[in-house]
Parts: C-alpha cells; sequence; structure tokens
C-alpha cells in the first residue's frame, strides 16, 4: 500500500475544505429579508470538516469528472446536512443548546426561524443543483436530485431519524435497528455524497453499486469509532464531554460487542471499503486514505 | 364572454380534484418507519380545493401539454403546500390546533414527527418531480425544479413567512410589507403553480412571463378577497371564526382601503389577470373561471 502512505491526506483535505468554504461562502448572499438569510449561513458557515462535499468532489474526479462539475452538488450536500443539524439541534427534537462550540441556531435566532432556516437550506440545496450544475447532461443532473433525495427523505435520513426518535429509552433495541437508523441517519447522505459524485462523472451502475458499498461501509465504521471513542477517548481528545451515550442510556455498538471486537468489525469494514477501490488504482488514493483516516481518528 | 359563462367550472374542479387526490393517495404508500409515512399522509391527505396543483395541469392543457406531463409536479405541488401548512401550524410558529376541523400534524403525532414529517414532504417533492415526469425533456424538468425551488425557499414561501412573523403584533406595517407578505408566502407558490405547468408544456418565455403575470395578480386578488370576507362573512358562510385579522390586529388591505376600495382593487387584479390569457382563446376557458371564481367565492 505504498500508494496510500506516500498520499499526504492532511495537505488534500484542507485544500479541498477551502475550495468548499469559498463556494459555500459564495452560495449565499445575504439579502431582504435579512434574518433567514443570515439565520441559514449562520450554521452553514459554522465549520466542520466538509466531509460530505469532499466525498463529493473526490468520487467525481476519481472517475474522470472535474471539480466544477461536483462544486454545486457538493455545496448542496452541506446545505442538507446542515439543514438536518438545525432541525436535529430544535427544542422539540434533541433540544441542544451548543454545536461545534456555538449556540445553536434556535438559540440565536429562535425556533421560529431555525424551521424555517432547515426549509431554506433544504429547498435551496435541491435549487443549487438545478440551476448551478454545469457540463453535465441534464438527464445526469436529474438522477443526482433523484438519489440524493431519495437519501434525504423519509426513505433515508428522515426515516433514521424518526427511528432514532422511537428507539430513544428503549433498553431492548436490536442490533439491526442500531444498524438500520445509523444506514438511514447518517449513512444515507455519505453514501449519497460518493455516489452523486459518481453520477456527475457519467459512472456505469456497476461502478455505482461499488461506490455505494465503499461509503455504506465508511459510513457504518464511521459510526462504531463514534461510539468507542465516547467510551474511550478523553474529553480533551474528543473536544466535547464523553460517555454521553452510556448516561442517555442509547444503544451503541459497544454495548453489542466488547470495544476489541466493535474496533475488529470497523477495521473489517474499512477493508471492504478499500477492496472496492481496486479497479481504480491511483486515482483512488483520496477514497482510500479517506477510508483508512476514519479508525485513525481520534476526535 | 360567452365561453366563460357556458364553462362548467364546478364540474371540471370536481373532476380535476379527482384525478389529484388519487394520484396523490398513489404516490405515498406507508412503509416502514410506518410514523413518518403515516404522518406525511395525514395532513397530505387532509383534503383541500387542490387548487395549486389544478392551476398546474390547467396551464399545462391550455399550452398545448397533457395531464400525464404535469401530474407529478402537480402532486409536488400539493406536497409542499402541506409541509408548509405543517411547519406553519407548529408551536414555534403559528400555534394551531386545528386545521380544515381536523387536529393539526403535532397535535396527533408530535412535534418532532411533525418537523420531520415536513422535511420528508419537501424533500419527496423533488424526488417526485425528478423521479417520475414523463414524456418532457431533462432540461424542462430541471427548469420546473429551479423555478419551484426558487418560490419556495428563502426568496419565496419561507422569506414571506419571515417577514410575517416579523410583523406579527407591529402597527405600523406598510401597505408595501403587507403585499411583499402575500406575493411571498402564497403568492409565489401559486405563481409556481401556473409557470411549471407552462414550463412542461414547453412554453416560450414571453408566455411563462405572461402566465406568471396572471397568477401573481389571482394570488393577490385571493388575498384580498380573504381579508374582506374575514370582515364581511359570518361564520357560517367562512365555516370558521370570523374578524379574527382584527382580533389579532394584523395588518389586512381593509385596514388600508375600506371594504368597497378593497373589492374594486381584486376586480381590477382579476379584469388584468384575465386579460394576460387573451392570446389563448377559448383554451383558457378553465383559467379564466378560476380568475372569476376567486372573487366570486363567499368562503
Amino acid at each position: 500500500m505504498v500508494a496510500t502512505q506516500v498520499f499526504d491526506l492532511s495537505g488534500y483535505l484542507a485544500e479541498r475544505q477551502a475550495i468548499v468554504e469559498a463556494a459555500l461562502d459564495q452560495s449565499l448572499p445575504v439579502v431582504y429579508p435579512e434574518t433567514i438569510y443570515e439565520s441559514m449561513r449562520y450554521s452553514l458557515m459554522a465549520g466542520g470538516k466538509r466531509l460530505r462535499p469532499i466525498l463529493c468532489l473526490a468520487t467525481c474526479e476519481m472517475l474522470g469528472g472535474t471539480v466544477e462539475m461536483a462544486l454545486p452538488t457538493a455545496c448542496a450536500l452541506e446545505m442538507i446536512h446542515t439543514m438536518s443539524l438545525i432541525h436535529d439541534d430544535l427544542p422539540a427534537m434533541d433540544n441542544d443548546d451548543y454545536r461545534r462550540g456555538k449556540l445553536t441556531n434556535h438559540k440565536v435566532y429562535g425556533e421560529d426561524i431555525a424551521i424555517l432556516a432547515g426549509d431554506g437550506l433544504l429547498t435551496y440545496a435541491f435549487e443549487y443543483i438545478a440551476a448551478r450544475t454545469t457540463g453535465v447532461p441534464s438527464d445526469r443532473t436529474l438522477q443526482v436530485i433523484v438519489h440524493l433525495s431519495r437519501a434525504v427523505g423519509a426513505a433515508g435520513l428522515v426515516g433514521g431519524q424518526v427511528v432514532d426518535l422511537e428507539s430513544e429509552g428503549k433498553p431492548d433495541v436490536t442490533l439491526e435497528t442500531l444498524t438500520w437508523i445509523h444506514r438511514h441517519k447518517t449513512g444515507a447522505l455519505l453514501e449519497a455524497s460518493v455516489v452523486c459524485g459518481a453520477i456527475l462523472a457519467g459512472a456505469s451502475a456497476e461502478d455505482q453499486q461499488r461506490l455505494s458499498r465503499y461509503s455504506q461501509d465508511i459510513g457504518l465504521a464511521f459510526q462504531i469509532v463514534d461510539d468507542v471513542l465516547d467510551l474511550t477517548a478523553t474529553p480533551e481528545e474528543l473536544g466535547k464531554s464523553v460517555g454521553k451515550d452510556l448516561q442517555a442510556q442509547k444503544a451503541t455498538y459497544p454495548s453489542f460487542w466488547d470495544i476489541e471486537e466493535s474496533k475488529r468489525q470497523a477495521a473489517q469494514l474499512i477493508a471492504s471499503a478499500k477492496a472496492e477501490l481496486s479497479p481504480y488504482g491511483t486515482r483512488a488514493q483520496p477514497l482510500l486514505a479517506i477510508a483508512d483516516y476514519i479508525t485513525a481518528r481520534t476526535h
């Protein structure tokens, strides 16, 4: 695996993050009525790793597409991710006052504006793909909208959130249900990030399926690692309080497997994910390195 | 105006409503996780005149398109309208317990599910257009998504809702602000209903602009008539309590003009709207009759 060892992932991520930050910043100017645009921008520009946009750009490029082709969709993915965080944080949902060390949207703008900011971002994501995608045949752009909307709606992220809410405080959540929640609540949008990048590049159905498996595997591995870190990391490493899942009596992977077995399962998923990339040779370096990064991370 | 006199509008509306009801009923089967689909269906199938879908179908047909071409977009318009009602009714917004004599979504399913049902319907609307539109070139379908999403987001419905919230309890709302609110909060989606029907039929830019003016005029006339009815109708005629706007100290058209002048302004808008339809001859009968129906209505 010489290829991935010499690949400078942190340089790659920093460069891509800068492209995405600039594109997001440009995507949403503040006009009348200012409150709603400021509220949407407050959460959209609140930082984060921009992993979904980066996965989308990386996949599109790996398959011979360009950054320009995928950038509107990459921005849309972050708009949708941001919408889901704003609505999740609402008092009627997780009731969180802080996210990434900043007050949550409704704490700054009020619940009414926060609900509308989420609606605005979700709507704008589809507008942005439909209006801004260039250099791509229209039927491909439509396919992106179909794939992404399925990942976000009741058959994806929204459905995952519903089952998560219904499972709260239930001690008898099964491993199957836990995995269903993760595959939908967070997995579906990660999958769409990769597969939409592939669609934009004109990928075959076989390539789309292969990359769908890659993204599902890294998505699930990410969750398992998250659950493990909540038990094993120090608050300093994690940048937030630890043991939250235990306190909240939330079902986690280490509550089904022990910590060692959880780590082994995550490593196996990452190995499977990387195996899916074998047809793409050195072009797969970024996606290979991102897969490794997920199990190596400490926060 | 012999043409509009012989046109059987109530028969036309009943027939179109039946087509839309059947299409909506089919659009959203209940699968796992059932709660979210049931919640989405509860509000989507709660009745209503289905005016937006009917406007979309009528415009598409007037310009030589078919019902089949426009039906997915027609359903999407009602999904989005329903989403806006669910979110508007939330405790953080208008805090309404009833709508059309039925408990509001959050009173039945809880606030968390109601927020997610709105998100699900909004997302599904775009999926439905992108995945189900047939017999229409892909670039036209993309144009529909662009036009509709602009009508719904911060530049449209969501922005109108924000200014409406900000104007609550303010005695100094100007006529310009009142009109801005209506043009965005309700007008933009009505406009999109008509213009998206036109786009699907392959309308020229000139026809799209003409029909945009038609729909903006009838949308504003509808609001003026609404405000007048709130002051002049009996509760029996209106099917709901009257004088609500006065009680809520809401700015209305009769608070700037008297009732007679409000009626005159509405009639003038309807006349302008109908004048826009002159190029379409007898094919415009349904849209002409719908315009007349707005000022003639008593509830």
